[in-house]
């Protein structure tokens, strides 16, 4: 997941001259959040020292990547000890292929195949760092927000899609590729035959309770809809059978809520972990699941998860040098 | 997951006097399956240097483990490097919890919060691997099986029950607990509302696919069924969401099917390989997806996985030292 190059401009790594004391001062990282409508880059060390940030409109990856890296070029002086990116999908994980790094069979148009991460690595010449936006959230949650402390936990993120990060021993779980897990088809709720809006799969969990889908179903935007609407029934049923799923991978011991569906929604929550409880059953006891209160949670970074999540995969590459 | 005690005896740990060249002779290990009605005890470095195997029925808890001692006992002088234990479940992989590599909250009588692991570590002093008897069965595939060379993969095993063993990066996958994905509640094969077997879902995977779910729906056992009997569409159907999930967590690169029902109905893998493209629908696409024939493949060492993978995960604790 690192990519150095050694005998390249060496500028950006100069983690040490910073102002603060060097015996305590985290490292200076480079977050870049790559998302479908905008990007932001931040320069900090964590939540309460950002030293930097620069929002730039996502268009057509020559203009997008160009401006990114004129925000980043700009902070060379400063120095920065890793880049880490946080980038909407699907991207190539899988480093043994060609295409480490791009972006890959995305819809979003110009952006299928777009170098990301080997175009900034070679840039900077720090030690990258690349995933998901949605995995990077889940970083930033685990290093400064609603899952601290755990080194096993999944994000759950539904907005305008339904995405799933999943950390196992304190970094992203991947293998042959990202979590894709907000296209699982669920198990229905009795009576409910609703066909769904996802393109690919009609009725899986992304299809029935993304923001998009909500709207299609009940003929209003989600914020709209009355907290105690019948519409939210099958969108409880259909989350809770996603965090069955999620906790029967065996990787969780708490699973973060976020997303605008969740935040514009509290009211769900306690519905979620009631949902959760009786879809398992009793079958997997643990200490964690014997609180579901703590077990399934809210978010706590809002929309800084992403941008902060990108600054630990700079670090989580850092550590790997 | 080692468990190493070095002022105990230390008999057992003499991995390098073997008569064989020292510097080519792969670590002599004990590896224990515990299953629910047999144990299989074997001295190994490997399916081709199997040097003892000793086969014992599952009791109770002291008969049962004292049979096995008494197996390693006999083991002693000819000095194993390291102990490798894979177990009926549901066990406590959980290192900071008190029942660490203990039976938990099995059915079987006796056998609830049985110590195992600590007390076959404690006795023999070396390091010692513990996990599911799935999970063994998966690293056993991946070292010497139908996932040789690959780090991230999945075992699905559709027998008696369903399980699912997780590897990724060449280790077990687990946090919270182990995978217990052989109970996702899957969606429901069009027309058909059967309510399954299983006494805590019902209607999940292994309430709908394992050999008494079978038995139970057409009144015969899984084996005496025609190949070609409308039965098995359901079964194609609910297997392949099964594999629509493992895939979309991101990991496999390969899914290695065994079981008796795998086994026993060879006809079932196309068609599992067929509902499993049909299910994802070109959603993800990676080299590994592209051939679907070398995706999901049959398991390669049969009844010898288990107590093999046993042996890898004594040797894994082994590389952990």
């Amino acid at each position: 997941m690192t990519a150095q190059h050694p005998g390249e401009d060496r500028r950006g790594h100069a983690q040490f001259d910073s102002d603060s004391d060097p015996l305590t001062a985290a490292p200076l990282i480079a977050g870049v959040e790559l998302g479908g409508t905008k990007c932001v880059c931040i320069l900090a060390r964590g939540p309460d020292d950002i030293v930097a940030e620069r929002r730039i409109a996502t268009t057509d990856p020559a203009t997008t990547l160009g401006a990114i890296e004129a925000a980043l070029d700009g902070w060379r002086d400063q120095g920065f000890a890793a880049l880490g990116i946080a980038s909407f999908g699907p991207v190539s994980l899988d480093r043994d292929a060609p295409d480490y790094g791009h972006i890959t069979a995305t819809p979003k148009p110009g952006w299928r195949d777009a170098d990301v991460a080997g175009r900034l690595a070679r840039r900077y010449g720090v030690p990258t760092g690349f995933h998901t936006d949605v995995t990077g959230a889940a970083l930033g949650e685990g290093r400064w927000g609603a899952a601290q402390g755990l080194a096993d936990y999944a994000y759950v993120t539904v907005g305008t899609g339904v995405g799933v990060g999943m950390i196992a021993r304190g970094v992203p779980l991947d293998g042959m590729t990202h979590a894709e897990l907000g296209h699982i088809r669920p198990a229905r709720m009795p009576g409910d035959d609703w066909p769904g809006t996802c393109s690919f799969h009609g009725d899986c969990v992304e299809g029935l309770v993304s923001g998009p889908a909500i709207a299609a179903r009940t003929g209003r935007p989600a914020p709209d809809l009355d907290p105690d609407a019948p519409a939210w029934a099958p969108v409880v049923h259909t989350l809770g059978q996603l965090l069955h799923t999620l906790t029967l991978t065996g990787v969780p011991r708490r699973i973060v809520m976020g997303g605008g569906v969740m935040t514009g929604n509290p009211q769900l929550l306690p519905r979620l972990r009631a949902a959760l409880g009786e879809s398992l059953a009793g079958y997997v006891q643990t200490r964690e699941l014997a609180d579901l209160d703590s077990y399934v949670v809210p978010a706590a970074l809002g929309s800084n998860a992403g941008p902060l999540g990108a600054v630990v995969l700079g670090l989580q590459a850092l550590g790997k040098q």
